[in-house]
């Protein structure tokens, strides 16, 4: 229960109440009015303002939506990811990813059959795009291992904050001996962020940058991107 | 791109340098040697410690989650409440109720024919208690006009920390003249965060408690139930 306020006041001592100040062999007494009153919180049993707070309970919702990735009960898709097996339910998927919308939005073979075949991601991170499908999360070791290959399947599906993480990711790791091969994947799957400063590490480090075996074999397996790269690094018309 | 770093050393002028400390005319002139090298991140690029962060979204996860509880698309069971129909898909319900978990776990009528009847709950309750399971949220406005009903609603479909958020909204808002109402409600659905409170404030004010119509109607209709509540908040073996 809240507890009675107390206030202290200092006795107004500008007018006809000189007594009550008194100073005697070097003591300063002040005398004051002890005021107590029980506060309309403590009558009410109000100690806080909740009346205009919205509920939030992110962490117990985010907490069983953990709990149905790892059950998949009730799952009405499954996914066959070069031979692995995953359950899923198409209402989670087609909330969070446009691409899934559309696949089962309409009378698609995989709508239809209930089952989707994929071959171009590695179960591995099939699993981590499922988990981040239905919690929002992956783990700090998954995304250090499983980096370029989440940023190739979230670009594939359209999970736009997962693949803004793998940039972020990714730019933090930028060294001149990844520097080529960053670019490349990140023209491959339009990462502008990534790519933008994969272009401003090589401008800053051309030599390093070009000292690596990567260099060569981009200068010769793709001589005219490597052309674009230099012209979109070096020139003034920087993108 | 980070900056090179730089440094500034005090030259060492203990041993045999006093030359490099000039006073001169009230001026005192230092030398120092200036350090300047380019840092391992500045070469890798790397500027925060992302390695070992896991990846948290939970904004877009729950906003998601509120367009699917909008649209109910994919919707696999209907509830009808007092005559108002609801969408809602059972993987989500039961991942977050263990009584809708009970529900559609068995061969329960309601899970075969997926059309489940509620009369004992007001349809705007549901609809609030629906954007809970969806959303983990409830705006203030909702909270603050529906508290008594989702705190019913929440008790029967066990959402355990729905309960908690109406008891502590409740707790805020005791006062003389609802404390009987408060605590045959927490009485009725096992809130005893509640009743403990409730209790407290009748421990505290008795005179203005007692002074109430809800006192006089509950000594006139419930006086067995009103006894185990005076025994509860004045003995000293209190609840």
């Amino acid at each position: 229960m809240p507890c009675p306020l107390t206030a202290f006041n200092l006795v107004d001592v500008s007018n006809n109440r000189q007594e009550d100040l008194l100073i005697d062999n070097a003591h300063l007494t002040l005398y004051c009015e002890i005021e107590t009153w029980v506060s309309k919180a403590a009558l009410t049993g109000r100690t806080e303002n909740f009346r205009d707070q919205p509920l939030f309970n992110d962490d117990e919702l985010i907490q069983h939506l953990g709990g149905l990735h790892q059950t998949m009960k009730f799952s009405d898709v499954t996914f066959t990811v070069r031979g692995c097996k995953f359950e899923a339910h198409k209402a989670i998927l087609s909330a969070r990813s446009p691409v899934f919308a559309a696949m089962f939005d309409h009378e698609t073979a995989e709508n239809l059959s209930h089952q989707v075949k994929i071959n171009d991601v590695d179960p591995e991170v099939f699993q981590e795009l499922l988990r981040f499908v239905y919690t929002g999360r992956i783990p700090a070791i998954k995304m250090k291992t499983l980096t370029t290959g989440l940023l190739a399947a979230a670009g594939k599906y359209l999970l736009g904050s997962l693949m803004t993480a793998c940039e972020k990711y990714l730019v933090n790791e930028i060294s001149a001996d990844n520097c080529i091969e960053l670019l490349i994947l990140a023209d491959g799957h339009c990462a502008d962020y990534l790519k933008r400063n994969a272009l401003n590490f090589l401008r800053s480090f051309p030599n390093e940058v070009m000292a690596t075996d990567g260099w060569s074999s981009a200068k010769r397996d793709h001589s005219t991107w490597l052309c674009d790269i230099q012209q979109a690094a070096f020139t003034s018309t920087r993108p």
